[in-house]
């Protein structure tokens, strides 16, 4: 089923370059066009920036409605609170809400004009506002980074992150800790660095700061060689 | 304290533009442009759109480093997969981590230029990748795009903010951790454990165990203490 973008009344071209490219950054495809003032058009073009097959895919029509005919849930893009009391959704929950929808039909989001925004009329053919929190004194998003907004949100949706792979080097074992811990005791104690008397409270924090970086195999053996390199023994020549 | 947004060699000064409108809306401030191509440019002004006031207070700094002195928790916008195996988080889990580490000091999110992205030296200085999830066979975003998304999960946040209560001792800046990685490297160059025409491997692997342990200024303060007390001159009596 669709998962359509439809730009209503766009005033520069540049921002329908911007949004399918976007889209496409997203997994997106469906790009409808109402009345662009001008398309085709090179700013379009240079701003899709690899995604000039969506801009070549894209539909041109005269009239929002002829964008909708196939929807069967729409959220209409809007800054500004309305007279009347429409439902609005922030991009998360929108998101989720077309996803949902998207099983049964096609769905759509839609923006309107940059300076203006869409109109009552347009409104009404929508069944949710989108909504896109900001900043209270400078709420004007540029429309094709809302786009952008909506459409990474849609993609979280899509998107299962990887089932966290196997580590390429397999985690340190708690006997790896301990020599290595030990092996950092003896090198401490012999420098003169940790009284041998009262080594508590040093290895206690240098355990603790290993253990947060959560030494692989490999991290472990190259603390254990610059121990090794850089024992006070060796370095007086080994002759004591 | 500061959540920043640090764009490295923007090349095309529109997204420049386009980052600072994208962090006005989220409610962002702290723009630092390391060494961009362009910049102040007329594109990056119309771009922004109402935000000029964050482009004209952006700091323009030569490298990384000072962006990030006063820093306690950075995280690098990366698409790649990287030969070494760097921690990554996606944007929502990185806002949440962002967000508590902010309560006790400096935070920064940090872009490459466009073409090429971070190098891994710039990499070497995050505590995380930050990776935004797109469809696969179309993953390079906009910048500005992928400033738009992070700056929407940190403002979601806001909603609720986190309520981790401030630690004993603060988190290690920027700074400090690339005081003490010097002070290692020198170390361990003068005991022969690392190769000085080859040290990028070994100190990329000690930095990531490192900054894997989330270090505080105490931590860092023992381990220098110890860098010091195993210095190889020092224990040849140092008489050399």
């Amino acid at each position: 089923m669709a998962f359509r973008i439809i730009l209503v009344g766009t005033t520069h071209p540049g921002n329908i370059g911007a949004t399918a490219r976007a889209m496409k950054n997203m997994g997106l495809r469906d790009l409808v066009l109402v009345s662009p003032r001008y398309f085709p058009h090179e700013d379009a073009t240079a701003r899709a920036s690899g995604a000039e097959d969506i801009l070549e895919a894209a539909r041109v029509v005269d009239h929002l409605d002829e964008a909708l005919t196939d929807c069967v849930y729409v959220a209409g893009a809007s800054a500004r609170s309305r007279a009347i009391d429409w439902p609005y959704m922030e991009p998360r929950e929108c998101a989720q809400r077309l996803a949902k929808e998207n099983i049964a039909g096609n769905v759509a989001v839609v923006f309107g004009p940059e300076k203006s925004g869409l109109t009552n009329d347009d409104l009404d053919r929508c069944n949710t506002l989108l909504t896109i929190p900001t900043a209270p004194d400078f709420s004007s998003l540029n429309i094709a980074m809302a786009v952008q907004i909506i459409c990474y949100e849609i993609r979280l949706l899509q998107h299962q992150p990887p089932e966290a792979s196997e580590p390429d080097v397999p985690p340190a074992t708690g006997a790896e800790y301990e020599h290595f811990y030990k092996h950092l005791e003896s090198v401490l104690t012999e420098s003169g660095f940790l009284d041998p008397d009262n080594p508590r409270l040093l290895m206690r924090r240098l355990r603790r700061l290993f253990v947060k970086a959560s030494l692989d195999k490999n991290e472990v053996n190259i603390l254990r060689g610059i121990l090794t390199a850089l024992e006070p023994a060796r370095n007086e020549g080994g002759d004591r």
